[in-house]
């Protein structure tokens, strides 16, 4: 059938790391590797609480179909925390979608064509690069440094390639990097997307997960003229097992999301829309996530002093202010993917660098994630990865 | 921003006629239009009960990460009931997607190159036409008669139109049409698929809703050489609120449908589907669907009852053996968007039939749905719609 499928489905291949990581499903491994939230905090007992609510009091409406821009008290509440976060918007200005991994999707299919470019922080979140690329964009990667992406390659970037509609930016807590960009970087962010006219997507699955310091303002916060496209979920805060994330973008551009989303799957889940509404209304959704950036911190603690102790000089890491993710930098010459094969056999798993840079070309990072495994694993599985860095690292 | 979006983004347009309809939430109005299911028949208790023991049992897993391909157990449970309408498949070829939408929507994607020719029946779904127009194809409409598509009419279509992927077709109780496929004009299809390798795509949403008569073997089931994608939903079976529908392909096929799922939306909600397969193990599903079928079928008899009493003989209709739908045809001359806006003033919804041509051009018919409404608003509602068609049918 291969002459069928459509160009962009013949360049759609399975990732070779993926197959891979399928091993670390198995109970015994400990796994760095997922971006999977602690499921023994998920809120159990509430959800079903508020499950049997809305089918006591909604049933019908929860299980009917309902309308593509999604349940509008969620919508309206989705408003007001961003309102408090400094985005001015209100529920119109939302739309609900399946994860942000849809938002990552639409906007791929609302601003690419063919050849054309996505510029994106160098490293970037795998699974947008995957989403882009199914529209058979290429990737422009922008340096980064401690602070973000470095506005001069981005300015000398944006000049230099063609066709780009969008910079793709996850400004708090990065995957992988853990990196936060200060508030300098996000109003030059804003200031070059004005001149050069182009839409920024600003992806936030973290940011709510800070474990030290004070918050920095949003991009979309610091928007005057409608070009940021904010990506927000509840899968890191609430559960990712409901998908259920948002778009919040400007009356023109949100509709151009609402119209895809109708096209792609009319709608998301009613009945999940109203159980999570309902938790907003009934429990103390800010009280949860702060025992969530309790239990991450400490995990976080740990990993970073096991690391100290176990791990080569050579692996070089900052530890993040919050997020799910630690980004190790080995040496030029190590290709973690080898070394990921090693750390399978001794029953311990990450994710190799390489995935996270579109362009390919670097193998020599990993990323570790600290937020699923419980303070006890972390320790021995960084000793045993410390082992076999200190043995493959000559 | 204009400039910025893809050349299909600039091409999806809100449905004007979706606008009108709009309006047909209002309570007062008796609405032909959707196709909803009656929201009185859903398993509300079975729903919270399921709810609960799946929360209380695995919770953790319920409200986490899963795979891309789908509950394994529901899709399990699946390909067991394929297996009992004749389809040979076991659960690796059967993926889980939100609604069947979402199977439609990455049939465009993994098929259509822009300027493609999509074939389907005339007139077909709306849904499926837009799903597929956002990866910019064109339609080569194929007549059918009561059978299901003139066979000949398919073959020159296929000769005379390039760049033709796939056939569309919706054999059992079409929409709009209410018509089904004789077995005949399957294995035509199947054959003309053959001799010019093409896909079939085999929508079948209302397969299950049978009101009489016995079942005809589907598309699928008569499949030798894996051409045939099914898609199935249990939208119109169980709830459509919770999004849950499935893709049966044969492997290689089914393989990039997974892969265009996981930069979509990664999954489809663990929860949602876990709830479904408990209720499928719990309670009697067959029986549940003999429940609404009972009832569709005496809402049609009612409806079927009221068109002969109050609609003018010049409006043409056949009445389904299942489904939602029955399509009326009108004199030539006649264009049912205006029969809806007067129809709206008398609180009275439908269709217009123009929606259902891709290519456009005929306006003479209108879409009534019999499931939603209780009997003695199907009368009433019809009693209004005929006097106006006999008000403005001159």
């Amino acid at each position: 059938m291969e002459h069928l499928y459509s160009e962009r489905a013949k360049a759609i291949k399975a990732s070779e790391i993926r197959e891979i990581l399928k091993l670390t499903q198995q109970p015994e491994i400990i796994s760095f590797a997922g971006g999977l939230p602690a499921p023994e905090l998920f809120p159990i007992e509430a959800m079903k609480a508020v499950a049997c609510k809305v089918l006591d009091e909604n049933g019908r409406e929860a299980l009917q179909y309902s309308t593509t821009e999604g349940f509008a008290p969620l919508r309206e509440k989705i408003a007001q925390r961003q309102n408090d976060m400094g985005i001015q918007c209100n529920r119109d200005d939302i739309l609900i979608t399946s994860g942000s991994q849809q938002g990552l999707d639409f906007t791929g299919k609302i601003f690419i064509n063919p050849g054309d470019y996505v510029l994106c922080e160098s490293p970037s979140y795998l699974g947008a690069v995957n989403a882009f690329k199914a529209y058979q964009c290429a990737f422009k990667e922008v340096e980064t440094d401690s602070e973000g992406m470095i506005l001069e390659d981005l300015e000398k970037s944006i000049i230099e390639t063609p066709n780009v509609k969008f910079v793709y930016v996850i400004p708090d807590f990065q995957n992988p990097s853990g990196r936060t960009w200060s508030l300098e970087r996000r109003r030059g962010l804003i200031k070059i997307a004005e001149k050069y006219n182009l839409v920024i997507i600003e992806d936030n699955p973290y940011g709510e997960l800070r474990f030290e310091g004070t918050s920095i303002a949003s991009v979309k916060s610091l928007d005057t003229d409608g070009r940021v496209v904010y990506l927000g979920t509840f899968s890191k805060t609430f559960s990712p097992g409901i998908r259920i994330g948002w778009v919040c973008a400007s009356p023109e551009i949100l509709n151009k999301y609402i119209l895809v989303k109708q096209s792609a799957d009319l709608q998301t889940s009613s009945l999940a829309q109203r159980e999570l509404s309902m938790f907003l209304d009934l429990y103390d959704f800010d009280a949860h996530i702060d025992s969530i950036r309790t239990v991450y911190k400490k995990r976080l603690q740990v990993m970073s002093d096991a690391m100290k102790r176990f791990f080569p000089d050579s692996a070089v890491y900052e530890i993040p202010k919050g997020g799910l993710f630690v980004w190790v930098i080995l040496p030029d010459h190590v290709d973690t993917r080898k070394i990921l094969v090693k750390a399978i056999e001794n029953k311990v798993a990450f994710v190799p660098g390489g995935s996270f840079y579109p362009n390919g070309g670097r193998e020599n990072a990993m990323r570790l994630n600290f937020s699923n495994m419980p303070e006890e694993k972390i320790v021995e599985g960084i000793e045993r990865l410390g082992k076999i860095l200190k043995e493959m690292i000559l």
